[in-house]
């Protein structure tokens, strides 16, 4: 029961289900529904699929979430950024002979598998490789790419590609083919979109209607959007006049589809894959956390890692494409009173009521309303604010955020977000390999050591005194010796050197033998070796080895008594200068 | 000058020759010289080359490292490994019109390059991620490899292949060809090489030789075996009965070469340069800098890193292969009383004679003896021991040791060192991303506060104290954040968390957003966050955002201050226990 309560979180708030829940569910998920209809539509055109698949995407995932995953208020579905990345992974696929929906089914299944994987073994840690700063500039960039990447539906032309540059270069030179009805269309749509977000919920708080019922207002505002464009559309006949339509769109339940098992597909899906997968999982915990905090409520990320996969492996076999949970439906499904899973369920059940019966009426849709909904959508992911709070917290971290906007915009999403990994965990090893060292002297009157150059402290004659500041391994190993090689070869007078170790919260086997490289070395200099303040980790690590039996001097509890204990009363006064024995 | 001085230490040590330094200098090179001609020789047997190929990769690349390195005793010049390594990467290259010695130089070219460019942007701190264990491993590995490799030649027959199960199967295949005449002189070399190592030098002692005589005596152990197998070849025609023979060696100083810049060739080989730079530079500066402790001078990385680029250019001009500073040989010009880089000099000046002089004279020489002596040499360097050292002292150690050995037997010495550095890495990532946190308690009557789980201390009624054993960054920010809200998410009775930063010795802006939002949370459920214990240069980090205006709670100096001051007088004793609150 312990197993099946882990692994399947439904049998926990399924038992407790009661009417009072049921209302709460009930009112989210009508208001879910009415904003999910037209985003899926949108979000399938993004990710370059037939509009279809986007309202199929939202309804088996959603149910296998709400029995496999953790929160309570989560809303699964495509969202911007990995349809966004969808729709770049299947775009390399063109010559292979197999058609972009099943290349995005062959997608949603390796992500699925990936998760599911990932969550079974909890290798959950692996997605904290990606930093918050990455993630915020990704984010950011991925929001531009995917704002102008639906230019080309405003503006009624054709134009393609994965980079800013060639989607402006290719928009750049089909300027002459705009088509004007299409952009009369698409900035209307956008307009009112934007007056939606901000100003249509106040006034109808105004005019006196109650706040859900303003909420759902303000929420079918793209509805509204919808329904007036595609109006116009029939009533004008515009699209015989070239404005681009959805056309149509099967009347059915989500179709049983298989993903491609072809080894060749596999190995090309397998990279972009494990991408989407990772950011959706960090976009999708950090949001399932953030709405769980508020209701001290918690989410175990390895059963997060299991109720996305199950979600994809869904999309996968039901016509769909990669899902991950939403910032904003999930926000709006919170805050419309939510109060389980339960919710998804109902929300899935309006999905597929509108897939058999709504289809025939989008037919006239223009996709520059599609193209709307999306741009004022993602354009509040763009926040460059982040370059700005990096720069000023950590010039590493701006380096990372600056590297990952860059390339995500120059060259794709993959390669920068990959960029933006590797350049994290590269900038944490550099910093870790030069782990700040100090030479520390007494404060006078107490029993505190600190850094000579900063404070005015005692040093004894005869006995350097070294504190680290890292964990020791393999990557500054090698550092720490070279930097008290070099101390001590510029001091004759050493009788005793003392690494103090208060900061050195482990040990690996490379630090170990560096320690005992330098305990040879001072000893062929006649030279004592001592450590003060090693702690109890570290501690049993070194007794792993002979090194105590090898060292030259001694371990002491603290600094304080190392120095006492050594220490031939003679004693020198050591300010900070310059010109100091330092590091 | 002082420019000149970094980049040329031998403006330093030049200065100051005199004729005591020149006595040493010169018996340290004879020595160095006799030993070397063999060994030439064979190495580039090993790399697949052709045997005068050793020897000018003996003359000039010695000389440029006595201009531009800093280890006044280091012998620079083929060795092992790295000769394994080039034989793998040019073995890689048949097909693509290209022979082996230009693609040698090519190797030499890029490895000469990619050092200098490390070098003088004091990158040699890459060379850290190869952690001690990995190394040992792999050297370990690449010891049978390369004495397998050469049982074909004690054998006499032909045989390849770069992995241990392919050079163990060409082997079986080949077994119905065996020389017997071959296998007899390489197995009487072998036995010979054996002995001379272990047994001549006391003996040569006890005949009342001198130190240095006797020292010479046993270097020429290979001399010796190669002046017997030779004549043994000679004098019975043994190479018209199939024993296979050095044969014709051009009688000259080396040639002026260019290496190939043919774009695909220069592509296929900066892989295999890189990884070859990179463990010739390990290899090179861990012997430099044990020789350098021994009489108390420095070795600077940075400017090594250029003293070995120059060898390698080097050695790519004149006919070379990658060359790199070897162990015993350096050991023995250290011994024999070098005291400079001039016994380097000295030492390419007897190699030049002998590439004038004696290259007629190993025309009948046995590959069979060269292959003898190579196996002696490296089979002193497959040292099991590290499995079982790493065993004892960290698992994760064991874990990257083992797979360096199996991976660099089973598929080579380019995957072996990669998947080596690659796991070091990713296992010290993984440890970082989950540090070691204790729920801590007053050990009653003084100010510290230890862990519960261990110690018998007393808690406080509402208050939380956690201490974090790790610096706080990206890959462990998520982590701390789900283990603080588990906590919290157990105890209903909490009024204050406290964090204990006594271990965190950086952080950086995902830790801090981290650190916002657990700050967030706790204050949605009324709980009060603080920090104690904070070092300056994470409080410096701090300082530069919102978070210790949005702070909650307060940041005390130390642990006690903080719990004293948040005290209300009622605590409970807590005994450790199974069950404890503890992470």
């Amino acid at each position: 029961m312990k197993f099946a309560l882990r692994y399947l979180p439904i049998l926990d708030w399924g038992r407790r289900y009661d009417r009072g829940k049921l209302g709460g569910d009930l009112v989210a998920a009508v208001i879910v529904t009415i904003m999910l209809v037209p985003q899926s539509l949108a979000y399938a055109l993004l990710a370059g699929l037939p509009p279809e698949a986007g309202i199929y995407a939202s309804i088996l995932p959603i149910v296998l979430y709400a029995i496999f995953g953790t929160s309570r208020t989560l809303a699964v579905g495509p969202v911007a950024v990995v349809s966004l990345m969808t729709a770049a992974a299947i775009g390399k696929l063109g010559d292979q002979g197999i058609d972009h929906v099943t290349a995005a089914l062959t997608l949603a299944f390796l992500s699925g598998a990936f998760l599911v994987i990932l969550g079974l073994f909890r290798l959950g840690f692996l997605a904290n490789f990606l930093s918050h700063p990455v993630i915020a500039g990704f984010i950011t960039a991925s929001g531009i790419l995917i704002a102008t990447s639906q230019l080309k539906h405003i503006l009624g032309v054709s134009a393609s590609g994965d980079t800013l540059i060639e989607m402006l270069h290719g928009l750049w030179m089909s300027l002459g083919t705009i088509n004007w009805i299409t952009l009369l269309l698409g900035v209307s749509a956008t307009a009112f979109l934007f007056w939606v977000r901000k100003g249509l919920k106040p006034l109808l708080l105004r005019t006196g209607l109650g706040g859900t019922l303003s909420e759902v207002g303000a929420r079918a505002g793209p509805v509204f959007a919808v329904l007036a464009t595609t109006l116009a559309v029939w009533a004008f006949d515009l699209a015989d006049r070239g404005v681009d339509i959805v056309g149509s769109v099967p009347q059915a339940l989500p179709p049983l589809t298989l993903p491609s098992f072809r080894p060749d597909v596999m190995v090309a899906m397998i990279g972009p894959a494990v991408l989407i997968s990772i950011i959706g999982f960090v976009e999708s915990i950090s949001v399932a956390q953030t709405l769980a905090a508020k209701r001290r409520q918690y989410i175990d990320p390895d059963q997060e890692l299991i109720g996305l996969g199950a979600a994809n492996l869904g999309a996968s076999f039901t016509g769909g494409f990669p899902v991950t949970g939403g910032f904003a439906r999930s926000v709006v499904n919170f805050d419309a009173g939510a109060r389980t899973p339960a919710a998804g369920a109902f929300t899935a059940v309006g999905l597929a009521i509108a897939a058999l019966m709504l289809t025939p009426l989008i037919y006239y849709l223009p996709k520059a309303t599609l193209a709307a909904t999306i741009i004022v959508a993602v354009l509040s992911l763009v926040d460059f604010s982040i370059l700005r709070r990096s720069w000023a917290c950590s010039k590493a971290d701006f380096a990372a955020v600056s590297a990952t906007i860059l390339l995500t915009l120059a060259l794709g999403v993959e390669v920068g977000v990959s960029a933006g990994v590797l350049i994290s965990v590269l900038i944490h090893l550099y910093k870790s390999s030069r782990p700040h060292m100090a030479v520390v002297g007494q404060v006078p009157g107490t029993e505190h050591y600190r850094n000579v150059d900063r404070h005015d402290v005692v040093v004894q004659k005869g006995i350097l005194s070294v504190r680290v500041d890292e964990s020791l391994y393999f990557a500054n190993a090698r550092n720490l010796e070279d930097r008290i090689y070099d101390m001590i070869s510029r001091r004759d007078d050493l009788e005793h050197v003392i690494l103090m170790c208060s900061a050195v919260n482990a040990i690996d086997m490379s630090a170990l033998e560096s320690l005992e490289a330098i305990n040879a070395r001072l000893r062929d200099r006649d030279i004592k070796f001592h450590l003060s303040e090693v702690k109890g980790p570290v501690m049993d690590r070194l007794k792993t080895t002979h090194f105590l039996n090898d060292l030259t001097g001694r371990v002491f509890l603290t600094q304080h008594r190392a120095v006492q204990a050594l220490s031939d009363g003679a004693s020198t006064e050591f300010s900070p200068s310059r010109d100091g024995v330092s590091v």
